[in-house]
């Protein structure tokens, strides 16, 4: 056991991109649980793009980190000392320890790793929120139906990963979007996906459409900016666009030139009868919950949902790996490995 | 009965508001029915927001009304000579004559006038097209739950009168939108609204604002425009918007200036979790309209629900009449009575 805990701290609030001078590393006392207390050590920290959200004061839908504070995060942590009566020196656990080696928790927002997980890390993905995320937002909002065209942004990541092989179970053609012809032959050749999209490429938009000879039925939004433009006008009637999030906008500072949109948006939804919906895993779906862990482990333990992690060693390796994970450097989950499980 | 059939013919395609231009009256012989046909009079006939899109040939739900033919329209006929077994003369009934005197019809687009309904004429209104889509726009999409805040656009008009007195009787708070004094004091004092704000205000946005302390939890759409920009930043976590319709933008010719704020409105619908639907009442919908019929018939016998109709007299008046609807001229339900019935 290291004698020190190392936190990542947010040091400014980024304009824009944020930079590793956002962030500063700092080196403080390992805390000491009381009685009820345990004592964790983060294994694996979870990189989510929800977290550049946090690092602004602008209103979203959790309160931001204070600058000074360390980052928040997912985390799969071992109880390294407990004085809890339902915790054991060892257990494993979900937890939100944030940027950091330790942490104290009083047991009441820990969560035991299932024994059935294959290996803790996946609790953060494909068995975790992001997998949660990708099953309620695809079946209970996008409710796609066999036969109909589901187009999924960023194809490869830990969210649309799952989106489209999910999508593929339920009988629907499949196209994805991702950055690269990596991430695109990935998406295609191992996830089964029937085409995917180079939003690089410089007529992304007619190959899109080329890709969608009967139109959109679901589109799950992760992304926004140009892929939302190349999807707005494939979009069917009685389409659905789940919203989990807007990556390509996170470090916009100010809205774009114009002209304004926002009412071609609303009558293209009130013209085509669309449902756009934003969600949110942590709140409404906890009675989904059971469904869907022993539903996606079915699929991992049967071969038909493929995941890949991109695991990033060393803690002082976050801001790097996280700034990447903004500009679609990472390839499948991110995840910092902090400590060996 | 004359002897010639007045229609109200689509002149040529408006460029922003219609003009008298735009229309032209002709007359032609009544058409005479075959074997298994009617012919009927039209009684009255209802003017409506969505026929603005039905003279301009962009693409929407329903295909444009072509240049030379008439106007197409739900009207209240009589039966004025049936060569078809099931209808007889003088049963009135639902059908979709357009903006003319007289039409034949095989029977398949035709509905008889429920013998409940107290005057035929509500068949266009509260107890027809306007009606259900309150009922069902409110209800299924809306989902308004006691102790919510229900901002209501159009609050005086067909559809906007109705979706606020039905949200009062679900224990709502109700906040109307309307066009000058005369209007939002109707809304209050007869429909029994909590406020209504005068979308002429120069501080229209927040006199909305200090009408919602509590925010928005459901917001039904039929304007858009400065009425849904005031409304944006007031919207709770988790609010619906049933989208039934954008007057304020049927006449546009051009997108608006920028900032373009598409991305702002996805953003918004992503961390509030929101959900925003465009729906038309011809679609999905029939398995609801029986319980709408009885339980808006039974609302209106026990004077729950009031409703009122703008009856415009003479085919003639009806293009002065839809234009001035579009402006927000009409006070309730616009309806040409073209016969007395």
């Amino acid at each position: 056991m290291q004698n020190v805990n190392r936190k990542i701290i947010l040091n400014s609030r980024p304009v824009g991109a944020p930079t590793e001078n956002n962030f500063r590393l700092e080196k403080t006392a390992i805390p000491v649980p009381e009685k009820g207390q345990v004592l964790l050590r983060t294994l694996y920290l979870s990189l989510d793009p929800y977290m550049r959200g946090r690092m602004s004061d602008a209103p979203s839908y959790a309160p931001p980190v204070e600058v000074g504070a360390e980052m928040v995060g997912g985390t799969v942590s071992r109880v390294e000392k407990s004085l809890h009566p339902d915790y054991q020196n060892g257990d494993l656990v979900l937890s939100f320890n944030g940027w950091q080696d330790y942490a104290l928790s009083d047991g009441s927002d820990l969560g035991k790793i299932d024994p059935r997980i294959p290996k803790p890390s996946l609790a953060l993905g494909v068995l975790g929120m992001p997998g949660f995320t990708a099953y309620v937002g695809l079946l209970d909002i996008g409710q796609p139906k066999a036969g109909e065209t589901v187009v999924v942004a960023a194809a490869s990541g830990a969210v649309g990963s799952l989106v489209g092989q999910i999508a593929k179970i339920k009988g629907c053609t499949v196209i994805g979007v991702a950055g690269g012809e990596k991430k695109c032959r990935f998406a295609t050749e191992e996830l089964g996906f029937d085409a995917c999209i180079d939003h690089y490429a410089a007529d992304f938009d007619k190959q899109l459409a080329l890709a969608c000879p009967k139109g959109i039925d679901v589109y799950f939004e992760s992304v926004g900016g140009k892929v939302f433009d190349a999807v707005l006008p494939l979009l069917n009637t009685a389409a659905r666009i789940p919203v989990c999030g807007l990556i390509a906008h996170y470090n916009d500072t100010a809205l774009p030139e114009g002209p304004d949109r926002l009412g071609l948006l609303a009558r293209t939804l009130l013209t085509k009868r669309i449902k756009m919906q934003g969600f949110i895993i942590f709140d409404y779906y906890n009675h989904r919950y059971d469904e869907f862990f022993s539903q996606m482990s079915d699929w991992v333990k049967e071969g038909k949902i493929k995941f890949r992690e991109d695991l990033v060693d060393g803690l002082e390796n976050a801001p790097q790996a996280f700034i990447g994970l903004l500009q679609g450097k990472n390839f499948g989950k991110l995840v910092i490995r902090v400590a060996n499980d």
